[in-house]
């Protein structure tokens, strides 16, 4: 099987790797209709994340189950699944209380830069659709996996409330997606940081009220400026660089809340800057299982359509120049078909 | 009029200050049957502040309203009447939000170690009781101005929840009426990280159902093996530490919160750290205001004794040796009368 390997910085390889086979009884096999490259694989992919040798990358996907282990008894072959970049039992105390990517036998995912995937803990990870979805929906059903639900929690640890102001710091896929999640629970107001023509005609059309393009101070004086001198009810910081946090911190309200899910690099919180902001801070890899069965359905029943974000298709052995094109960030996300 | 005064590290002095008057229309001036010395005294006591110069003390108080500005309409000469250390006009965004410590007009107050104090923003920042309280309430009104109201602010900001595990870092006044907040807040069981037998005592009194005598990693270990490996729903950081922080973000379950009252020094939280806990983290400057008509009305019927955190009494005049007893943990917190 060929698959994707990152060597090192700007190296990705697409070349032979061993083909997925069931491990554990709880392991599932499934082939991947379509595969795709995160933000977060850019990290690694500049150097600014250290890798311990060639990587096999990739961690969203959805698919068809080739094969199941014998333990396993939610989902069978030929079902279409869709699971998270972090693997849960769907039945420890974390997962029980909603956070299953902080679940007691998580694994973070890998490998799914390829046409087949293994995937462990299949009855706690996966959420078969009700019937095979149609091929178009693919795509929306593959950003569920990640990046809405990822959006989706920015939203949630944010706590965006009907008739609430929004900020949303980072205008990649799982900013764009935060906007959608914002406005699905109602916001009134929602207001995007962006430079790109692109991507901020994306962000209106899943419910932007607002683009800023300022960066810093200005871009924060220029939020405060927005909502009366007062501040954002709800900041979501897609980023995970410094600057970005402190942004979204400081166009947040007293009392208002930031939720964050770009994954931090050298990243530094000042504790008593932090204590007199008032700001409530929450995130982290975001609990996508928990949210799977809603935004499936959301999808399935045509309500939103949050594939629109992939703006490059390209065969998976052009994977190489997927991850150039949204380093160049010429793409917002690259779909790759196997 | 006599007043306290820090001049430096364990330098308090009683001396002559200029007696307080009304300065701006919306001023009240009124006169203390009772004051005290606040934890958050003891930084610059120890030398763990910088003074900008010698500095008048105090910012907790209750008593008699004496005079008021021309502007004011809310409360009255010969009313008694409770504040925070924070004023607040009770009308602005951040008021309204529920966020009153950070009023756009917010003063820290200070001076209230002493006979008579001016109050500024009289209408929103001051609660007058419903008749003249007896003076054995006097107490613990005073200590709704503001430990309890810090204790209870940081109970709500980790989210306590009837039949939730609760775990309260720091047993100074403020975390054991963390104790009896989340205590009526219907927490089911309160873990308390305490070596002091007094203190540890008066936790019990007030709600407590475990003491943890373990510091740093071992307490942390220990609140999880209270808690079968999962982690406290709520933890209360009382202290203003790095390693207070660190405790009380460790001991916290995936999902679960932090309510952080203590005001950080030297504390710098790393984001990708923060990120993987999935901890969720508020706190700040305690919103008194917000709480006081609750509290006041809780002490009135009898509810609560939160002036038992008072364990030495002492004339205004030995002020120094109530700092000092502080200081040396030889008193949880110390009532002076003028």
């Amino acid at each position: 099987m060929l698959g994707t390997v990152l060597y090192g910085p700007g190296d990705v390889r697409f070349e032979d790797r061993e083909e997925p086979r069931i491990i554990e009884p709880t392991d599932a096999i499934i082939r991947l209709p379509a595969t795709c490259v995160c933000g977060s694989d850019l990290w690694p992919y500049r150097g600014l994340q250290p890798l311990s040798g060639p990587t096999p990358m990739g961690h969203e996907y959805c698919g068809f189950v080739e094969e199941v282990g014998s333990a396993v008894r939610s989902v069978k072959p030929g079902q279409f699944v869709v699971g998270s970049f972090a693997t849960s039992d769907n039945t420890c105390p974390h997962c029980q209380f909603g956070y299953h990517s902080s679940c007691m036998r998580r694994e973070f995912m890998l490998r799914a830069q390829a046409p087949y995937l293994r995937v462990p803990l299949a009855d706690g990870t996966l959420v078969p659709t009700p019937g095979i979805p149609s091929d178009d929906l693919v795509p929306s059903l593959l950003a569920t996996s990640d990046v809405l639900g990822t959006g989706w929690f920015a939203a949630d640890a944010a706590n965006v409330k009907p008739g609430g102001t929004v900020a949303v710091v980072g205008d990649g896929a799982v900013g764009l997606l935060g906007v959608l999640s914002a406005k699905l629970m109602g916001a009134e107001r929602i207001i995007v940081m962006s430079r790109h023509a692109s991507r901020q005609k994306l962000a209106l059309e899943f419910g932007a009220t607002d683009i800023v393009t300022e960066r810093g101070e200005d871009g924060v004086a220029r939020i405060k400026e927005l909502t009366k001198g007062v501040g954002a009810d709800s900041v979501l910081e897609c980023v995970g660089s410094q600057q970005a946090m402190m942004q979204a911190i400081q166009a947040t309200r007293p009392g208002g809340s930031v939720g964050y899910v770009g994954v931090p690099h050298e990243m530094n919180l000042d504790g008593a800057q932090l204590f007199f902001t008032h700001v409530r801070l929450h995130g982290g890899p975001a609990p996508v299982r928990r949210y799977l069965p809603h935004l499936i359905e959301l999808v399935l029943d045509g309500k939103i359509n949050p594939g629109k974000v992939f703006d490059l298709e390209l065969p998976l052995s052009q994977v190489a120049e997927a991850y150039k094109a949204m380093d160049e960030r010429r793409a917002i996300k690259a779909l790759l078909r196997p």
